[in-house]
């Protein structure tokens, strides 16, 4: 509970790179996420390479980090994976947010750079990537250690009563 | 991380209702999410009158869970709130996770009924709600206290090695 409330976003990294041992854990909760009748239909490129991250922030406006990680997750849908059209996008949401919450949960910085529904986008990633026909680029997860040690207080809380009905 | 590895879905409750700081607990989680320049398009329905939950059983094939649980949050998007077009899905998504974690860590069951991007359920829940215009439905959210214990160990992995693609 305490990772839900305290995780936020982080933009700025220091150069040390993640250990396998770190990578393993951030895929292994990504995998754990829910899926619409289990489709599971998520690949992910762990994208070390400087060259590449530096191709990857130019696929959108906000994808600097990318670059400034020493390591993005891209998250892909295979698309012969999916067996209730259209929850996939659901499906790899979850994945995405299981990512950013591991990391946080140990110690490392993470942010989500949007990539679907952006077409350009997409297809900016995907080709960078060489992805098959099969699989499209969804999102990519920014990941390293924090340049700022992150603090484990509760985030800025947005929880707002106004957004609360009951139905008794 | 050991909650991001052992939740599963719950679909068998107990009668006992949640307390009134349970149901706060699990929305603080779900408006913690992070969303599309912060869009934040959520709004949930609490939804525990059996009335109504006996109704929303009947938005999806496989909706039982939103009446055999003593609680059904329905995660919904306030159009007026989005700020990037087509990522409220995600933003959702997102927050829909945070409430099956944090029902899981707080010792609960808890299970994702999708309701988008079927029309037909959609309909059915914006009917049940009486939703405004301006309102549609997401996810259902069942949750209570599992019939059967949870246990804490590991949920069986589905960690793939055949989803990871190294690109160093």
């Amino acid at each position: 509970m305490q990772t839900l409330l305290a995780r936020h976003s982080c933009r700025q990294f220091t150069e040390t790179p993640l250990t396998q041992q770190e990578v393993d854990s951030l895929l292994h909760a990504a995998m754990q996420a829910p899926s619409a009748g289990n489709e599971q239909p998520w690949h992910f490129y762990v994208c070390t390479s400087a060259e590449v991250r530096h191709q990857l922030r130019q696929a959108s406006p906000y994808a600097g980090p990318a670059e400034a990680a020493p390591c993005a997750i891209v998250v892909c849908v295979d698309k012969t994976k999916i067996k209730y059209q259209g929850n996939e996008v659901q499906d790899c949401a979850a994945a995405s947010q299981n990512i950013l919450l591991a990391a946080y949960d140990m110690g490392l910085g993470a942010v989500w750079l949007g990539i679907t529904p952006e077409a350009d986008r997409v297809e900016r990633v995907n080709r960078i990537l060489s992805l098959p026909e099969t699989m499209t680029a969804f999102s990519i997860i920014a990941v390293g250690h924090p340049r700022v040690p992150q603090t484990t207080a509760p985030a800025q809380s947005r929880f707002d009563a106004s957004r609360v009905h009951v139905v008794a």
